[in-house]
């Protein structure tokens, strides 16, 4: 690779000339392919964006100006035009390259990091109006794709930015869709827009119709001028005020190059619409960018995938949605975006009016669920714990007040591979307080099942918890479904020297630690789950606790979460010796065995941990 | 007052004449006028959308309709028409009429609660998408402020409406101010729609010219149409799939009726832009709408607002604000439409360079504070607890995880008057969760001054969080300012008998207790007090519960907050005996001292509880 080889940096990059930066692409492409098929990642999105990158970082003034990356995962050629190219080749393993914009990773390139969509044009404002008090000319640029674009944070963001006219640059990377396809108005207005450069000749007849009778059309020219900002292509961002140019071939260096030029001097707010490809140059990615959106490490000759595939909690909830529906016609599944990777795509295709995906939108889909619930349907929506930050107040404001039967499927609650903007260890804590709501955590997804059964016949706000991936246990839908009580509990092993209290698929790391315990230190420990976090079966909790040593272990923060819980729930008694769960600090990336393990929580070093705590040590 | 007398609910309304309806205004205006001048409440917003509230209630089919009254605290009028007139009396009383809409209070007429500005477009268009779904012909309406309409839930909404195209009708309910006053590009759009109307005359001479020359200008004429849809006013709202009509005056129930009509049989999602006057009725609240926007009570003849006065949390946090505005030249202050109240006002004014107030937009605000921050600026956002749970994920995403100076002033925290929707309860449970916060809770005005010069000095992101109103003890800017230290705690009472653990103004309420319980039970309590909950100074509180039983007590749910962390820092000694706190139900409104009485939290029922516990009751 002779030209990335000599890029240490963006002034590097502007040396070059347009043949040199196109054949730059290629390299970049083939970089970003060989690091994301070893270690997994984002790779359409990524190298959609490649020319585009290259043309951001020749008309800014970087690393003085500042690129920000909405969500950040189409971040990989900045990366490796940034000085991380050496690094880039660890992408996501725990250690190594960050999966998205860091300011730990490169406070320079990176100075706002992110992971969850929306968040550029809010925080890029911020930047660029700090810079205008302080007299500097720095610049920023926030690409945003057109799915992050219907973020309420973005359109909020939008509307501060027309009445401050920031000269922020929203580089608005249109590749038709989000992570599953693209919803909303703002969409069918875009893909309008795309098609409407012809209406532009409008204008041009009009004024030169017009400029043969000047003195019959005086008023009509008058009106003519006043109304321009709506007779042009963009005219929903222009009557914002904010100037729209494009759209623009995002694979085109020079025509990137020009308008983006003509953007960062106009000093005012723009925005730049960019047609991008999503996969753009790798042929399985392009002809199925959902399918390499995410991905596992693959082959890259033939695009095979070598996925765990099989049985996974999001499997085993998407099939039972598909079950219930069955028997229950007022049954409705809600998505923000995340169709495939909570599941419920099958779903989708076999009740599509019985699907909403609302787009990226997390707030807005559960106050939407709110209303279904109000007129007698019974809303499940289906989105990953990180992202169900978003939706804290619908949740207690729009549900739990309302005392809506509205249910939550909590996909990749617990830690995992993309590191802390992703982890899910942060959500029992909000959970917990919310009154009337029932938070169950299922062992597996048979349990899962059984669970999703109990909450839609019981018609409450419920929450049910779990992590990515699978437990490898046996799902069948020919099965009888258990009964759920909550607020019951589950004795998974007997044994007199202590007890760890558990809740969810840990409780087989609990078991495994009790094993190991007994093997290898003699220590006969109890486990016992807690099939409901909420209502919680304090009855058993202090039965146990009032015999022997209490220990807690969870997929959760310390703070919040299962831990903290019963300790308050041992009034009076004996708190537990210790709380097993992520410490608090900002959890790294990398895959969660091996989290696990630099924190602890593996069943060797739990074991270690609780005997050392009973001076039963070796 | 012979008409409203004769009203028993929509149906009595549709059958009076446009006259009687007129002084039917008229008398609705005077009953919410008496009410909320005894008891206080939202006056100016409820006064100006009487003549909307009768012209929806004629035109929609209610209560088999729906109407979405967003934030609901304009909706007074509203409950006079539909059965709540006798308990309109009690209104924001404890057990008496609740101050916006609640399903609880009419679940015929109030099919969504609310008291959060935002959500009515996406809670109704869940309701009018089930209704579709089964068939139902009924109708909703949510009414939007042109305040609440920038907000993102709002904007999500409106474009999964535009995708879906279901019948809803949004009022858009322009009165020119959200609570402080509006900002944000929006507004200069919907300020420019007002004034539009003499466009629409465009299309019309336009349309008249090109008939005279059919043959010639055939291309014109279809281009025209191709682009009618941006000629319009409400360009913005049709470009999204959503028709615009408007603007009409709020207070002519003809025009009114006439236009809803319309909007209701169209059969498509419609936008009706009403303009109202903020106070409409009543000169004082005409002149000075922020002033009666919340109001305590006040006397109706004169205007003269019974107000307590004096020093307050928020007051001391707006002149501290501003005395290390002067030192601080990067010290910048945001809000999200909650300047009065968070006690901005003077600073705003003195320093208009260095205040953003965004809207209402708490997500995109503290997203926007980090960009800021990252630039080196010293934001410090004041914003109210309840309101602060649209922010989790910026403050985790955005803040926290970056590592960013933010700093945020959690005014109205622990119970309020406006009850479950505006509770501050629910905050501590996610903030001493997130990695790197450091969380305050000042004891009294004096020391939240101290706790804010510290928190700038250390730069580090944290929370400041204090209750509405204050605690009477002296505040002086001419004081010297203490030096806090995080982790630390205040030794406030000696005891050997028990502990209490506290923390901020409630600590003064545990002394009170203290005091009862020595004098009435022979108990001495210590009472011990944590300047900061995060980090917790677990040594003292360690060596306390080494030797007596250890109570806490707390202005927050009793999950997730102060009671919980002692009960988790106590690892392996005896667990609290009681965690004294709001219960973990819906807490309903009246004012804080009366609720504190309901549910036991008041120094004597403390007492009692607590000499009841330790053997020592009467």
């Amino acid at each position: 690779m002779p030209l990335l080889d000599s890029i240490r940096g963006p002034e590097d990059l502007r040396r070059l000339t347009v043949r040199e930066q196109t054949a730059l692409a290629e390299e970049l492409r083939a970089e970003i392919l060989r690091s994301v098929s070893a270690n997994g990642g984002h790779l359409a999105s990524s190298l959609g964006v490649v020319e585009l990158t290259i043309a951001l970082h020749c008309v800014f003034d970087t690393p003085r100006d500042a690129l920000i990356w909405d969500v950040g995962h189409q971040a990989y050629a900045h990366k490796l035009l940034t000085g991380r190219r050496d690094l880039f080749a660890s992408l996501r393993r725990c250690g190594g390259c960050t999966p998205f914009q860091s300011r730990a990773e490169s406070p320079e390139s990176d100075p706002i990091g992110g992971g969850h969509a929306g968040t550029a044009i809010s925080a890029g404002l911020g930047l660029q109006t700090a810079w205008q008090r302080q007299g500097s000319r720095q610049r920023v640029a926030a690409i945003v794709g057109d799915g992050a674009l219907s973020c309420g944070i973005s359109l909020e963001g939008m509307t501060q930015l027309a009445d401050c006219g920031a000269p922020l640059v929203i580089v608005l990377n249109d590749n038709r869709r989000s992570i599953s396809h693209n919803v909303g108005g703002l969409t069918h207005y875009l893909n309008r827009l795309i098609t409407a450069r012809r209406y532009l000749a409008f204008k041009g007849i009009l004024r030169s119709f017009l400029g043969r009778r000047p003195g019959v059309l005086r008023r009509l020219r008058r009106l003519l001028e006043a109304v321009k900002v709506v007779l042009l292509p963009g005219a929903w961002f222009e009557s914002l005020g904010v100037r729209y140019l494009g759209p623009v071939d995002g694979h085109s260096i020079p025509e990137l190059i020009r308008v983006l030029a003509t953007a960062r001097e106009s000093g005012k707010p723009v925005l730049v619409h960019v047609i991008t490809r999503k996969g753009k140059g790798y042929a399985p990615a392009e002809s199925d960018p959902g399918k390499y959106h995410g991905v596992a490490p693959f082959d890259p000759g033939t695009g095979l995938v070598s996925s765990p595939g099989g049985m996974s909690f999001s499997r085993a909830f998407g099939m039972t949605m598909g079950e219930l529906a069955e028997t229950h016609p007022e049954l409705v599944a809600i998505t923000a975006a995340m169709r495939d990777g909570t599941g419920l795509a099958a779903f989708s295709r076999q009740y599509p009016e019985r699907f909403f995906d609302t787009g990226i939108t997390e707030e807005h889909a559960a106050v939407f669920a709110s209303g279904l619930a109000a007129a007698g349907m019974l809303p499940v929506m289906a989105v990953y714990a990180t992202f169900f930050q978003r939706a804290l107040d619908p949740l207690y404001h729009d549900i739990c007040l309302q005392n809506l039967p509205v249910i939550f499927g909590l996909d990749r609650s617990g830690a995992v591979e993309d590191g802390p903007t992703h982890h899910g260890i942060y959500d029992l804590a909000f959970l917990l307080e919310m009154p009337g709501l029932t938070v169950y955590a299922p062992l597996d997804e048979a349990e899962l099942r059984a669970m999703l059964h109990t909450a839609v016949k019981r018609r409450a706000p419920a929450v049910l918890r779990y992590p990515r991936g699978g437990t490898g246990r046996p799902f069948d839908l020919s099965q009888p479904v258990p009964e759920i009580v909550p607020g019951s509990s589950e004795q998974m092993r007997e044994g007199s020297d202590c007890v760890i209290v558990v809740c969810g698929p840990e409780a087989l790391a609990a078991c495994q630690t009790a094993e190991r315990l007994s093997r290898d230190h003699g220590v006969e420990a109890a486990v016992l789950r807690m099939l409901t976090l909420k209502p919680l079966d304090t009855a058993a909790l202090r039965a146990q606790a009032a015999e022997k040593p209490v220990f807690t272990l969870e997929d959760h923060a310390v703070t919040g979460g299962l831990g903290q819980l019963t300790a308050a729930a041992l009034t009076g008694m004996t708190a537990p010796r210790r709380v097993f769960g992520w410490p608090d600090q900002i959890i790294a990336h990398g895959s969660p065995a091996a989290l696990r393990r630099l924190y602890g929580l593996d069943p060797e070093s739990l074991a270690a941990s609780i005997a050392a705590d009973l001076g039963r040590g070796k």
